[in-house]
């Protein structure tokens, strides 16, 4: 039976809830139907191929999923590159937005509301729109862009400009449905089949190792339980390595890694070119901690020049991305060390690089 | 046996050669291989699911291809939308470009040139630059915006600027390269991919109609002779009616079915906000008619108010398009009068959205 359940107290919530009214703690799903190959649907080319594994109503879809595992070589050093930028809205936060949106729309919900002021507001304002729900995105008065509040409006969503968007949209959250792409535990969930795509474009193997920008930790949560899925149906006695990327300043995760902590490291961020990493406080901190441990993983930072340099490589061989997307191939030669050059590494790109093109290029 | 043979006087033609050497009319690919399901690759997500009915050596790959199928409904109408926008660099050109720049990988290039300041020029730099093969893009000095050489020259192209990129391409021609998009035979070929991909979507199904904006006819003949090619392997008894969309004042074809004629009609092109599809002499003009002509197809004019409110529509639906890409949508009322509403429509998207951002949003 699907029930959501508190990652702090044990204490259930209900299906709307975004965080435990208990404690405040993050949420999560239980009792997940057990992943089965023979219940995807192979003539569906979407992340929904894998709809018997999430118990979500599916009321609308732009063909999310199923993105490109393209062979990348730099350096005569060759990794698995999984293209989520080319999802819909230009990145992979749509993976988690169909699913939260999807459950939603089986309520009667005629508005939600995040917090974003980049791809996660882009993304919910335009799956918001095709299921037929208003979105109002609180963003940051002091530093949106405005190409990205171009976006967010173009979608169908409404901006609302704010001093300080995560404590007003905390308190608007009581009165209507916040649609968080932080806290929703449908969020994380729709995020696993990133796992399951990827072990299937492998040729049903599971890689060596993963590596991925840490912000909230969606992406990497969702690799890392995709494949925590697969080991527990029995389909394989692997997990990969758990490779988490910050940037320089804004880097909580790889502080705790570094002390061995269980939880994030309280910092003060500094300026980072990474925009779509700076959170100082992972909402699934102790998960994400959880997975680099268990998988005798690692987590690393890099610097702000050193990410603009890996974002210009990537974009002269044909791979157009954000610069938050750079950072693990930023991390290459720390993450080469480590792992070895023989071990099969997959990374994430995570946002499109077409979305800054009048800005950076 | 594969061969090169001359569409308007059937001389032979040798693998690098972008037209018929006798007459300087266009080639295609002969004696191609039949298309078999059993050859499918089903564990490859890409286009190269299709290798073995392509004949060209895969030396790289950008995960191109199987791109979505989403169902769109406006105004309580529902059509399926294949988002050709989502491949890798932005385009649905990405599946001629890794077709002809594969095959020409195979010989001894190390240099190739084309005229486009546009999706072609970004696809073909982007995957030259991965084939680690130099891509020279003649673009007109006069109207070719900067965010779209930037992105050329950030894939690795060298742009060069001309008064007359075709004529100096042509002449350019003599001495090296020319990878056309309009003319290469093995550019069209990776487009025929998209109706196999469309077909499978659609659960082994043809549809009733296929709607593409038309320049070249890359895209609208690909989706041609990928349903033929499925038609002459015995697999589908039904080809869909093919219509092909243009702009006021750059219509060519248009204007040719509308006059019954073989070929197209010569123009003296106007201002269009298509800026995608500004062609007046298509380089397979009579093929395209000759497609419309034997599936009882359709040929629409629509105008620039009409194409801009539709693609602030389907963005506002979460599909961000180029304005070339909304010719079909503008065209729908038109579309629908003939076909009726219960015909199952496919409508490809061809161009991202993003890429005009900062410009037109």
């Amino acid at each position: 039976m699907i029930r959501l359940k508190c990652n702090e107290c044990d204490a259930f919530a209900e299906p709307l809830d975004w965080r435990c009214n208990a404690c405040g703690g993050s949420i999560d799903i239980v009792g997940l139907p057990v992943f089965s190959p023979d219940a995807i649907h192979d003539g569906d080319f979407s992340l929904w191929r894998y709809g018997e594994m999430l118990p979500v109503e599916k009321h609308f879809t732009l063909g999310e999923g199923m993105t490109p595992l393209a062979p990348i070589t730099i350096d005569d050093y060759t990794f698995q590159a999984k293209l989520e930028y080319l999802n819909p809205t230009g990145s992979y936060k749509d993976r988690g937005t169909t699913t939260m949106l999807n459950h939603i729309a089986s309520y009667e919900v005629d508005e939600v509301i995040d917090n974003s002021s980049g791809n996660a507001g882009a993304s919910i304002a335009a799956f918001a729109s095709v299921a037929g729900i208003k979105a109002r995105i609180f963003v940051p008065s002091d530093t949106a862009v405005e190409s990205k509040k171009s976006l967010i409006r173009a979608f169908g969503g409404t901006i609302v400009e704010s001093l300080n968007p995560t404590a007003d949209v905390y308190a608007e959250a009581e009165h209507t449905t916040y649609a968080s792409h932080a806290w929703s535990p449908y969020f994380v969930l729709g995020q696993t089949t990133v796992g399951w795509e990827t072990w299937e474009q492998l040729g049903r193997r599971v890689p060596d190792a993963i590596a991925t920008p840490v912000g909230h930790g969606g992406l990497f949560l969702g690799f890392y339980r995709g494949f925590k899925a697969l080991y527990d149906a029995g389909i394989t006695d692997k997990m990969p390595i758990m490779i988490a990327v910050q940037s320089a300043g804004v880097d909580p995760v790889i502080q705790a890694w570094e002390q061995k902590l269980d939880i994030p490291v309280s910092i003060t961020p500094q300026h980072s070119v990474a925009d779509g990493i700076l959170v100082t406080v992972p909402v699934r901190g102790k998960q994400i901690l959880s997975a680099i441990y268990e998988t005798n993983g690692y987590a690393f930072r890099v610097e702000n020049d050193a990410i603009t340099q890996a974002q210009q490589r990537m974009t002269s061989q044909g791979i157009i991305i954000e610069p938050t997307s750079a950072v693990t191939v930023a991390a290459l030669p720390q993450i080469r060390e480590k792992i070895g050059d023989d071990a099969e590494l997959v990374i994430a790109f995570t946002g499109n690089g077409l979305k800054n093109i009048g800005a950076s290029l």
